[in-house]
């Protein structure tokens, strides 16, 4: 989902209402879903390409570890033939294939289905979302995405150096594992938008145009967006630390406690953001009056100098026969020097007004900061 | 209720301050009431019309799971009715016709209260609700509506066909899918409510006219009123997740659940719109204001220009006889050259000052997003 | 207490501070009290006026509920000695008397003291507030308001008539019923200042005058003050339907709960029409700034075509002696043409920025919505 | 502490940091302590000035209940020996002398400590606030204040007296009416606050000037600052209605209950005050931005009437030698009857566009409301 | 860190997304550690320099409290060791290493972390942050700071000299004391933003420039900043006064809630000081188009009774050959007389309607505040 406008945050794959529950909805030109596994224990790690039911059966019964990575949902056939072969809840799968979904974590008895919503950047102010969604059954973990590529590389290459404490620990450390990276990589995401606040703050100080105010709405939007999103999976982390019949073992607790608190920084920056944006745009506000007042001192000093001066060469411009000023000798120069003590003592009264000293452009927010 | 105006919101149907509790009003030009029974239960399925009340008794004594369905209100005798022959307490009653009622939901022991609205977005802004009042009675529901027409023929057509669990399911599964179709109704609405937004954003950034603020304005009571309205269904969803002794199994209440989630996204997406909505509203303003500035600009690079070239004219039209300029062979081409001179100058001043860069209009917000 | 002005949400009649606690003081010019007595059971109905301590002790001790109504607070000497005879707590008839106190409900022990405020619309905008407090002691409720006059003729009636349940109910359901016909009350007061809004919607659209302003202002006033009001009382519902002790009986509860919700509802609606009249500001400044836009856009039209053609003409009326175009034969008109070409270009120019689109004014609003 | 800035929000009077805790400092050119005691039960009143720290000794230890007044905190050496007479712990006796502290309860074991802040308006917007400390001991309450002065006269009066049930009741009572009469002294004080907005509601409507801005900021800012104190002052008093060990007997917490409802009355109040505050502000720039739109429609009316009529006087000005109008016999009449038909078109034009209807100024609010 | 921008808000040093937890990252050109260890107990204090492992183990195994003092993280491979040699959590280290963190504390079982972050502020604007962590272990607290230089050398000298109870005190106390100087040296620091807020209310009053602005921009993201950090520090505060495994026993509780109570104070503060800030950027802008008001009345003023007067002396500067007014006697006085009647009328016009009341500037806001 890429968040370019309002009308895209209640857009969601989902089947006509009055459905019965539990349906879900394939995309049109989907990716095939491709599922691989990835079993492993103390001892030794494993990587299979699972072609059809019957590996995926094999791999969940493995013993230690088995991380099944779906990615693809275009073919619906195949997903509701994992979702029957290994038992996941109707409704945890049409929340699994209908996305978005909010984050959250939900307990189906046999099994409990995570979602989160990984975040990209694009263009600057675009975000885009896409849901992971982790089903986690006894010994075995399923990672449901709708488009390849996803941000656990490096978790991979731990599994298979073994290192750290990750093969020693069960599906649970699994699962904190993945969601600890889908933390992580909000900070990248935030970092920009921030860089991008800072920009507009120079902008609107220096050189406000009028695609700037489109921007600090567009940058609002996706904080506003983003916001919403953290506080959801925050509460999703609050709600896995405290269940007591959770999927989290006390030992992994204290790893999620961890990455919940990694999202509560970027959720409190975020916050901050938010009101900065807010204050750019009564910056932009002030600065536009500002800008609207130097052009009109302008415009009034000119006209304010030159209205009378204009109306005196008009007086003498008329064509009466009997203007007695026009005969005299030194009317001419006597006129210019009156419009000339007109025109000082016009200015020193802007100047003891102050509207002459010119306000600091450009070069002034420097200095200042 | 159509909410068009700011009065919509606090209008309801009422006896008379000072009434006894449970005293209803029946609408003066109501459609009469038409009663339909749905009875079914895992082997077979039987739509009957209730045409008095001994046929209403003989359904919700049936075997199975009994739907009664009334649409319209125009009969305060038949309703009465129906209260005193299914033993509905009588504050249920009327918060049952005296429409509208806050979503709720209330236990009066024998049964329990259901309360929630339909929405519907009509021409654009205006969101037409409609209550539906369900009653839970031990194997039957009763679903109330004031006029005919609703959006649980897919309901409907799941029952006759047996797809899904419901069948097998008691009157609560009954229950939640009709709470479920309501609330599956609301995306279309709040989508169509995000497509205005952006349609407005992009009014407001290209062409804005007076009435976009009407329209913005009018846009934020409709996001105000949803908001509300949903914020109530949400509690009345949580009341029924935490009763103890509520209407709804266990088993129901994991569907219940998903229900809510749906309502919640609903709300969290109006949170994010309503922000933006107030966003438009700055927006223009500093939109307009903008204007003002280029507008502004214009008259002031004219009128500094061409005000001092004026004087200049005008004290060569002065009539003095002794103006020894006039006589000079080269006085008007000199006069011209300082003209242009002035002019070049002031031409100058301005660019430098940036004020001769015109802002770039319609084209450039594409550019930049 | 009418709420015309900030300062009146301050004032209260108490007795200069440091008095001892339980001091009240009576108005200047208050009513002299009015005690009537209205006595019923299940079979008969019995209303007295009530001269004297001695009548009061024999009412209170009748068979069946006691509904003891004091209107008129002029007179200290008798609102003592029914506190003493009644056995009021001190602190509890200082609330009584000093009034305004906020909705509240509070245990005494042997009686129970509930305060709310009666609402009435005056001349629009301006708030009556009036406060009724109800002791209920065993086998009685005592009602004392300030001015006589009240919204219980309806429910004076149901009791003299026996209609509904409450000839067979206690001194809680008396209770319950004035707090329900005191929350009736709000809705006609609500609805009024919606119709407010919209009307104050109109006049900011189409012809805002400064008088708009302050009425925005007033209305904001009310709506802020109503809400806190309703908020208080609110809460005194809550109190009122959790105290495990408190005064109502469970089968009571049921219709208090109702009476919440309807003051619940008048809340909510207060909440959006808040939330609107601020909007409704924001849509005023917008508004002006708009309108200061047009009346911009014409001047600066008007003089940018005009000044430079001044200046031409103003040219030509110089005096030189040599000014070769003043004797060409065809001078003035190639003047002209080089005029109406300037002004011209102007035109278009202005027409190619979309400035002489005038923005249509009063019938628009009407088409859009 | 007066309020006249944001700075002196943060001032306070506290040892260097780093220091140890209980450390204390006292001011530079304070009041000496002058310590008074009253000591009295139901049978008699005693008063005694107390000059050494065996006259307290003695007083404490006396029958009934010992009330120790103790103004000014200009000795460190005093506050240091009736610290340790009395065995008040260290840090309660910093938060006395390191004003101001916030208003809060703290249970010490052998006594408590109850910190409140009285108030006191100066020139309308300056809030002059005084830290009462109150220290609970058994049989014993010291008071502790910086300067000399209290609302407290009246409370001795009535110990003095035996009115009421004062003389009766423990140190919780004394404690409470002494907490009592500091709320009580917010009502003029907030009174004021309303009254102050009011006048700058008129003042903003009718004649707004430069100084009423600052005037605003100002009173938001005492509003603020109040409010928050008042907040803090409430949740004291709910600690002290809570706390099951609190010094509050359940006698006096009926009376507690009733003060902490008039700080709750104050806290709405000023609430609704700040509420008001934040929209005059926006008043003020609606109507500035509203008398700007008059000044610029007077500016555009008369331009745009005269500069095309001195267009064509201009015209008729130019010197050229072909110009066949200037000739003819009626040109001067017809170019008057030109410039008054452009004259009257433009303000036929402006009349429409309703330009010319002059808002109604200063006698119009009345009016309205 | 320093907050000159929302960029770095976000900015923390932290491994690669998918690192395995508790990887740490240690700053380029980092200062390289310099640990220090304090050893005390009632009777004596010493002090070492710790130069290995060794010596570390020595010091914390030693008599009494142990407090050591670690100042620079430009080596990894020291802290890797400190972490094992005292057997600290991989997510504790990573904790105090990746900084910065929110304001926490986290019970590792073994051991207690407690993350706070000392102020500063730089230029009037800027904060500095750093961060403090403090393992607290059996008999040892260990402190971590990135940069050289704290304001705990009030602190050691206490310890040093025995002043107050530290000296009899456990590893809590020491926690507290330092905890307790953090806190207070947050007081200069917002103590300085209230007058920098103090500042901006004149500057904004009486001759605001555009730095003005980004000024008032850059005060708001410092105060939100601050107020996210203590709100953080204050929820860490409750935590462990709440925590009923916590290191803090009840006797040192007591001071904590002294020091939690100053938190309190300066977040309040911080509250305050950003609704004033908000408030200023309202000022701002009503300030300015105030401003742009004067200015405009002056432009309308002199162009209102100018362009009438010069378009006067334009018509008799026409040259038709008929215009009998030229030749009158007194043609050329009587239309001085008329101009001067016009000026006159308007200026009478102007003064009625009081635009010639010019507003007081400058010395105006003394007066009245």
């Amino acid at each position: 989902m890429k968040v370019s406008s309002t009308a895209d945050l209640f857009s969601r794959r989902a089947p006509p209402p009055g459905s019965h529950p539990g349906l879900f909805v394939v995309p049109a030109r989907g990716h095939p879903p491709r599922i691989r596994a990835l079993i492993y224990c103390e001892e030794h790690v494993e990587e299979r390409e699972i072609a059809d039911m019957e590996a995926l059966s094999a791999a969940v019964a493995a013993q230690g570890v088995t991380w099944i990575d779906i990615q693809g949902f275009g073919d619906g056939e195949v997903l509701h033939r994992v979702r029957d072969t290994l038992g996941i809840h109707p409704l945890a799968m049409a929340d699994v294939a209908n996305v978005p979904q909010r984050p959250k974590v939900e307990d189906y008895g046999a099994h409990h289905l995570i979602i989160t919503q990984m975040a990209n950047l694009e263009d600057g102010f675009l975000i885009e979302l896409e849901q992971l969604s982790l089903v986690l059954g006894p010994g075995w973990v399923v990672s449901f995405q709708e488009k390849p590529g996803d941000s656990f590389d490096g978790l991979r290459e731990r599994i298979r150096a073994g290192a750290g404490v990750i093969r020693s620990m069960g599906t649970d450390f699994l699962a904190y594992a993945m969601l600890d990276a889908v933390v992580d990589d909000y900070f990248p995401v935030v970092e920009a938008l921030g860089a991008i606040i800072d920009e507009l703050e120079d902008e609107v100080a220096d050189r406000a145009r009028r695609g700037t105010l489109a921007r600090i709405h567009a940058v609002r939007r996706t904080l506003v967006t983003l916001h919403r999103l953290l506080r959801g999976q925050n509460d999703a982390f609050t709600h896995m630390l405290r269940a007591e019949q959770g999927p989290f073992s006390s030992a992994v607790r204290v790893y999620l406690r961890d990455a919940q608190d990694h999202a509560q920084q970027v959720l409190e920056g975020l916050d901050t953001s938010r009101e900065m944006a807010i204050g750019l745009m009564e910056l932009y506000l002030s600065s536009t009056s500002n800008r609207l007042n130097e052009v009109m001192k302008t415009l009034t000093v000119v006209a304010t100098i030159f209205i009378p001066l204009t109306f005196i060469a008009g007086v003498y411009g008329m064509n009466f026969e009997h203007m007695p000023e026009l005969g005299w000798r030194y009317g001419y120069p006597a006129v210019w020097g009156v419009m000339i003590a007109v025109a000082l003592g016009l200015l020193l009264w802007f100047r003891h007004r102050g509207w002459l000293e010119r306000e600091k452009g450009r070069g002034q927010r420097g200095d200042e900061e």
